[in-house]
């Protein structure tokens, strides 16, 4: 059961104008199922991403990679499959992708390397080709609505609904649309999350800006949650500016940049907060603070530490006040000077440890209250310097057991 | 339910001349179980430990480094309860512990430098004194027999079965017994488990010496296993050496001290594959060799990765053939310049992936004969150099997190 997460309405995916989306039940694992996603470009749309760190990383992302360099960020489509991961599968497996971009290529009348494949699904198994090329045709024929709730849909592995967000900017007196989808509730981990996700804009950007700016948002949103801990082979972040609204944004100083990537970074982070919302199990949404560390990578390591414990997660799924299990998880973060006796840790408004021991006027019930909710806060203070940093996650259920334990079958 | 073991046969676990045990059912957090141990060690005895990298230590753990340092490793006795951590103490936690050595010195004549303490259990709660300390008159009043299953049963927390090892060895044509108890089966994972160990030999070592040889066996046994990788605040190994046999070794050339450092590694092992056997829900014990790695902290780096992946602990646990998951977690085990090209996965015998893909001639049907097994061995080729190294370790089931949920009801 997701945690006060709810499947978006079809109006409030707002269309992104030069942007066409067509969907199909390709077969490719399951029968009767949306899995397949083609999304058109506009001529001079620009797009840019940002992919695993896993060296195992999937064929269809070297893929990406090559295509976003060797066109220079001139995309006209994306080719997107559920149901096979296309990772662990040496030279075929890159040779698949570059036939599901030749199919879309050939259809669309664009090159081969203005098209961007994805694929999210089972590791270390083939594509089945036919199927895939077939359902590439049947998905460029119903190209047209910009519906994006039928593209979040059509993405989804052990999601249990679709995830999407939209805003609407001021750009400079102009109206520009942002609007995102993204799939994941497994396999997450920063650098990146299992996560197939898609943020589009009708504004224009030069390529340059959108690399940075696709990075940028990362970081403040699909690098900041976590289910399990594991880094997928195929994470993939793509953000498409089509320019249709006429609105060009040359820099961060042009009217309504500030406004244009608040609202990039906005959806973003609705969109990985919705990853956690939606883990594997999840039945309780916990957010991370830590603040007051020597740097931003050393709150991160100890947000880290304690979103990835095993012994939290069951913790918050058990509605347990075993708070000394944090402490356990910020010990061990790896900060090799760390004086614990200038540690504070909060439950939400609750004081559970100061200078690195029980506070004195902390009593189990007031921990046991926060626990019971379905969404909580951890707080720690570790008074070393002024960074400080946010990561989401939830806990660790038997459902996640179940789930991952019978994701094939 | 424990992996292939069983409660050690008393008459297994060899006494260890000059070594006494005493132990008591103090009441610490429950009634009606053994609680509390103490072992007395002759004068002339020899004691060194190695103890958690956690930098939330336990209050026991802080004394114990103090004590060991101030005394010079002439140790005469060993104070150990299990119910409560005495860790996330602060001040008050240090008072506790050194309390307890108090007690115990002030009983057998000794000083309290020359006491050690332990504790396991629930962190953020204080010890309760007047129990522990009654409890401490009760079992130095018991002291006497060698009895170490007694001492075994006294430390366990969630541990299913009390945990030990013994071994005899030819010194220089006498002989020489080497005795080990541990506790542990959660918040497990190198430097060190959660876990306290203790291995009793009745040779004559000179402490530094003795101080060298814990940190090597540890790194061959405790610091190669996991659970769930969550660094305790308590572990701690500590290598005793009464000297009763009168078998004096002086260095690693003495006649019997090659035979007798194999021994104290075979106990080791033995126990600390024991952690995994006995890991909380677990229902496979997994053997996890990287071999042709760079170095050897490459070689572990990539171990654990596998070790602590929690997709890849459940598929074990379903006994599903997923093994993608493990390539992926090879992939994110931060060697940033692995080429991914040259891996090889094996399963037992079943040869997975070559070169970075799937085996031409892997069957699905070899993966699942060998995930269904009980004792599963995971062979990485990195075919990056010559280091290598082994971990243990065990599946993620339904039963850890029912274990862990409910830890403290």
């Amino acid at each position: 059961m997701p945690v006060n997460l709810q499947v978006p309405a079809r109006e409030a995916l707002r269309p992104v104008p030069g942007v066409e989306i067509g969907t199909t039940m390709a077969g490719i694992r399951k029968a009767n199922r949306r899995d397949l996603l083609v999304v058109r470009l506009p001529q001079g749309a620009a797009a840019a991403g940002v992919f695993t760190t896993n060296r195992f990383c999937a064929a269809p992302v070297r893929v990406c990679r090559e295509h976003l360099a060797s066109s220079g960020g001139a995309i006209r489509a994306l080719v997107v499959n559920t149901g096979c991961a296309n990772a662990g599968t040496g030279a075929a497996g890159v040779e698949n992708a570059r036939r599901s971009c030749d199919e879309v290529a050939r259809l669309l009348g664009c090159a081969p390397q203005q098209v961007l494949p994805f694929s999210t699904g089972v590791i270390l198994e083939h594509l089945p080709m036919d199927r895939l090329l077939a359902g590439v045709g049947a998905a460029v024929a119903g190209l047209g609505a910009s519906d994006w709730l039928d593209a979040a849909e059509a993405i989804m592995t052990t999601d249990t609904l679709p995830k999407g967000a939209s805003r609407e900017v001021d750009a400079g007196g102009r109206r520009v649309v942002v609007t995102g989808i993204a799939k994941g509730s497994g396999m997450i981990r920063p650098n990146m999350a299992t996560m197939l996700g898609y943020i589009a804009t009708d504004a224009a950007l030069p390529q340059p800006l959108l690399a940075r700016w696709v990075r940028e948002v990362a970081d403040l949103s699909f690098n900041r949650v976590t289910v399990d801990g594991d880094t997928s082979t195929n994470d993939s972040l793509l953000l498409l500016a089509s320019g249709a609204s006429g609105v060009a944004i040359a820099d961060d100083g042009a009217p309504g940049a500030a406004a244009l990537k608040a609202a990039i970074t906005e959806v973003a982070q609705e969109l990985a907060q919705a990853l956690a919302r939606d883990g594997e199990g999840a039945t309780k949404f916990i957010t991370i603070e830590v603040e007051r560390a020597a740097s931003g990578a050393e709150a991160a390591a100890v947000a880290y530490s304690i979103a990835h414990s095993p012994l939290v997660k069951t913790a918050f799924f058990a509605s347990d006040p075993n708070l000394g299990r944090i402490l356990a998880a910020i010990g061990y973060a790896g900060i090799a000077d760390l004086d614990v006796d200038r540690v504070d840790l909060y439950l939400d408004d609750v004081h559970v440890a100061t200078r690195g021991g029980r506070h004195p006027a902390y009593r189990e019930e007031d921990g046991q209250r926060v626990m019971r909710q379905a969404e909580i806060r951890v707080r720690v203070v570790l008074d070393r310097g002024e960074a400080s940093t946010t990561v989401w996650t939830c806990d660790l259920s038997h459902d996640y057991v179940s789930i991952n334990a019978d994701y094939r079958s």
